[in-house]
């Protein structure tokens, strides 16, 4: 009956998932749509926020802290929400956990993999997650015959955050920034950074319907879903409760602009979110 | 005897200067030129830069600990070269201090107030500085007949941050931005962020020969010496160590990133720049 018990516990558990800011909300409304039947503890780390100019050790640290913060909340899987955090801390802060985490990258590289035709793929992201090449690395252990053509857009998150989505100044920098990788003739593009998949119609517009787009948000939510299910820990019952009870925001910053924020992506109302200290974890 | 000792002592003392990260040079490179005299310990967060987007708290927070830090140095005196620190956290940071400590806001605002004739200035800072309206405070302390016109310019940092200063995509921001300062008619125009006179030339062709531009980098420097003067704490004698060893630079992260821009801004070479972990100050 204990074990029972158990099983039960760890299934109802929740997952934890974590971003420098907003942008990892992209992802946990893939969750929610994809795996209504979980329970999220997000957390947006709004007071250091961004990540995607920062060193690798600092990365490793902003995310240990989070995750020693996240357990406290007794989540049962993690999922890093942000691209820049996945390409530099995945692989350290996995040694140190007994349960699953996953990145964003991985499903990304592998999507991209598969929807490729001409095996030239173009990725765009932080300066950070460029210069890993990390999403090279996952693409070539996938198929090493893919090219793989980074080019980081540092001023694509200050003009979402600016709301400029779909403006012809965004629309003047997309075309800056893409221009190198339509010339070397790229059939699929990953929008590797989580505030990306906001500037989707814009993109689209600047490399034409030949290009496919990945978004790697949608990815990661079905192969979390793999993961549970693998794993027997994923939660069989029709969740009952609210939106409201079944999803919690912690923010490092601001919790009410990050609250307003999260209105205008998530599909539901969010009522509350708690400003922690992460620095004490 | 003691006393002329400890009178020394205090006058050796060196300044210490803070910013989120490496606009704050600017200033210290005004220091560096008006009081060549004086030693510098200069600290740049970059694990958490920015803060023109961050609340008041974490804003006070963070300078709390950096002036902890600056204290270990011994310095005599502070200058939070941060617009937005110094209009969220300077307030509040003085109370507890024993030694002098100047924003670059009051120093900014009382150029203004001497060089406007149509009594109309305009300021452009991050959001955080112009919500504060702290510039809007001090000019009317000064001179409750100037009006003050705001205007947050969010891109200007990544823009600078990305090297497009003369760009036609930066200019057409500019335009942007200033376009309603303009209409109102403003005669002197604040740079209140220390990343904006990086911009100066760009932003002089957007809002023509007739608009003053004033950079409280500059007075800043002015305001310290006389501070220093009348406070007895100036560095009298002719410094005859190197720049090297005059001054001191420490950040929170990336420190060889820090150095490469350090070294475009300063008239000497920085040899070194430690890092350190300001979480535990």
């Amino acid at each position: 009956m204990s074990q029972t018990e158990e099983f039960t516990n760890i299934c109802e558990a929740p997952i934890g998932v974590f971003d420098s800011g907003v942008g990892g909300l992209t992802v946990a409304r893939e969750i929610m749509r994809n795996l209504p039947n979980e329970r999220i503890v997000y957390f947006g780390d709004t007071a250091r926020v961004p990540y995607g100019s920062k060193s690798k050790d600092t990365i490793i640290r902003f995310s240990r802290q989070i995750i020693r913060f996240l357990q406290t909340k007794k989540v049962k899987a993690i999922v890093i929400a942000c691209n820049t955090a996945s390409a530099l801390a995945l692989d350290e802060v996995e040694k140190d956990l007994d349960i699953p985490i996953i990145g964003v990258l991985k499903p990304g590289a592998r999507a991209a993999v598969q929807t490729t035709q001409n095996g030239k793929v173009g990725v765009i992201a932080t300066e950070s997650t460029i210069h890993s090449h990390m999403y090279r690395k996952y693409i070539c252990e996938q198929d090493p015959s893919v090219m793989v053509f980074g080019k980081p857009c540092p001023l694509f998150v200050p003009l979402v955050e600016e709301g400029w989505l779909k403006d012809s100044i965004t629309e003047e920098v997309a075309h800056r920034y893409l221009e190198e990788l339509l010339e070397v003739g790229i059939d699929s593009l990953i929008l590797g950074c989580t505030h990306y998949p906001l500037l989707r119609s814009l993109i689209r517009r600047v490399v034409g319907d030949s290009v496919n787009l990945v978004n790697p948000a949608y990815e990661t939510a079905r192969e979390l879903g793999e993961l549970l299910r693998d794993q027997g820990i994923a939660n069989p019952g029709y969740e009952r409760q609210k939106a409201q009870e079944r999803y919690q925001f912690y923010v490092s910053d601001a919790a009410d602009k990050f609250k307003r924020f999260a209105n205008s992506i998530l599909p539901y109302d969010v009522e509350t979110t708690k400003k922690i200290n992460i620095e004490e974890y």
